[in-house]
């Protein structure tokens, strides 16, 4: 067993989107466990788009990395060491040790993972805090109802595709809004959307997407914001309800963008937005997971992961995602 | 008595802040009523801010006046002929006539005003659908707790003043944002509000939202919006109620403005914004009505009216009010 343990930490704030430059790789002693914890081999570590959120310094960011701190993400992990009688080497754990090959974490803060029908990766995906976050937005925050069109923005990532397939199973007209005409065919051919735009096409896609709905917008799923947001919230029904849980768009700005402003919509439909966080429904965990893998056996939802290799690749596997390249949940193979 | 009717009808649409050239004043024949209706004349008419939206074509603007239409408003009534069995001459109700002397209405469109210990202009302020904004709005929107920080815009307004108010009522501390140093002085002198800060004063006045906001705002009543709800965006908590029931900085813009994005805020913050209109509280009303003539008669809910003189008198008022001049309800009496 190697003990040399490698982490990627934050090297310089980006400026717009990051470069493989704000990344700092860099080699340590293995770490050892001390009473109460555990050392654990990442297995799958998950790249998030929020992370981007906390490189920077300042609002809206409420926990900002120092520079030098590892990046932080949740991983599939196995335990190699306990000093809590809980976990035993061999256990596979999710935890939050970061961008780093070997980590040592609290017991308290490690979640076993029983073995089931799904890849441990999913723990990380569909079964994890995208596929929560997808759930009780979708269920809870929008509470779509049958026959209702709803939009979902990111549809190609890794919430957004469980988002919409979520409000397709509760029987509604999903229209998805992704950035590349290889994501927009993959969410209508595999994914059963009833409708998908590329915004990123030439000119026309606004039109497009007022095609799509030609009864209105009844909920839209949002983790994009900016153009898409202004775009889908022309179109909002009486009564709308916009679930919003990130905004991409938004992170890799040099300079913060202006739009236009449409509160007077909202008034006029008695439109509802709420911005939420998936921690917020911690309690319910149990029973959103539940319901997803009872649809992800049954082949009514169906996932896709991007995987590079070796910690290594993270970085620049990162910057790709916040370009926007790749569909379904980034993930790196340890 | 006279067989002359007044009105006041829109001869063009207004481009930004309307002028009085975009009024026109009409004679005609009085009106006479139907089986069914009934003839009333105007004691006091309301003046609304949201009837600007009306003067515009196209969104969001859903019932469009068009040119040559007499001026929509609510006003104080009293019956001078009646076929409708359940009114009689000397009824007072309040109707939908708009802005002209005399009108006929449909008698189901008519709520009788039963005498109260209230003057009768009151069914268009605080007793009224300002009143009921109001309370709909800080109870059911927003839900108030005692203790929080709760911020009204246009809070020397027919709405603010009310919603300000009831806050205070609910024991929160209550800052008021208004437009004129004498606006503040009353909000702090006479109704009660734990601060209150000038937007239009020259500079800082931002920095000064912020200090009297110390432990930040748990809840916004919106009728402005604009440079003042980016303020108050950045001072929201965790769990945070924004309700918005206007926007009256937009509607005088000769071009729509832009603004900074803040839904990234308001996901850090899980904040949740509702645009709503008092009619889908109709089935309240009386509920409400009850509680702020409680309030009234019991001394804690205090009002201020600004009155013309005479129809002809209307359009100039409309227009200082949406300039932001006066304070409380703006009232035409005829």
């Amino acid at each position: 067993m190697t003990t040399v343990n490698r982490s990627i930490s934050l090297a310089s704030r980006p400026v717009g989107f990051p470069r493989v430059s704000d990344f700092n790789l860099s080699y340590s002693q293995m770490p050892s466990p001390h009473a109460g914890e555990v050392l654990v081999r990442s297995l799958y570590l998950s790249l998030d788009p929020s992370l981007r959120e906390r490189m920077d310094d300042g609002e809206p960011s409420t926990q900002p990395l120092a520079i030098g701190e590892v990046l932080v993400g949740k991983a599939v992990a196995s335990v190699l060491e306990s000093r809590d009688p809980r976990f035993e080497p061999g256990d596979v754990v999710l935890a939050k040790v970061g961008w780093q090959e070997y980590g040592v974490a609290q017991g308290n803060d490690l979640t076993k993972l029983h073995p089931n029908s799904a890849p441990m990766s999913t723990a990380l995906g569909v079964l994890g805090m995208p596929g929560l976050t997808a759930y009780f937005g979708v269920l809870d925050v929008c509470s779509v109802r049958p026959g209702e069109t709803v939009v979902v923005s990111g549809a190609a990532g890794a919430v957004g595709m469980v988002a919409g397939q979520l409000a397709r199973i509760e029987g509604c007209r999903v229209v998805g809004v992704a950035g590349a005409d290889a994501e927009t065919a993959w969410l209508l051919d595999e994914l059963g959307f009833d409708a998908a735009v590329n915004y990123q096409a030439a000119n026309g896609w606004e039109d497009r997407l007022r095609e799509l709905c030609p009864a209105g917008v009844d909920a839209y799923f949002d983790t994009v914001g900016g153009m898409i947001t202004d775009a889908v919230i022309r179109l909002v029904n009486s009564g709308a309800r916009i679930a919003v849980c990130g905004q991409t768009s938004q992170y890799n700005l040099e300079r913060p963008e202006t739009g236009p402003r449409w509160l007077r919509q909202l008034v006029a439909k008695q439109a509802t937005l709420r911005g939420f966080l998936i921690s917020s429904f911690a309690e319910r965990f149990p029973e959103g997971l539940e319901r997803l893998h009872g649809w992800l056996k049954e082949g009514k939802l169906k996932y896709r992961e991007e995987i590079v290799d070796g910690i290594e690749a993270a970085p620049q596997a990162f910057i790709s995602m916040l370009h926007g390249r790749g569909q379904g949940k980034q993930l790196v193979r340890m």
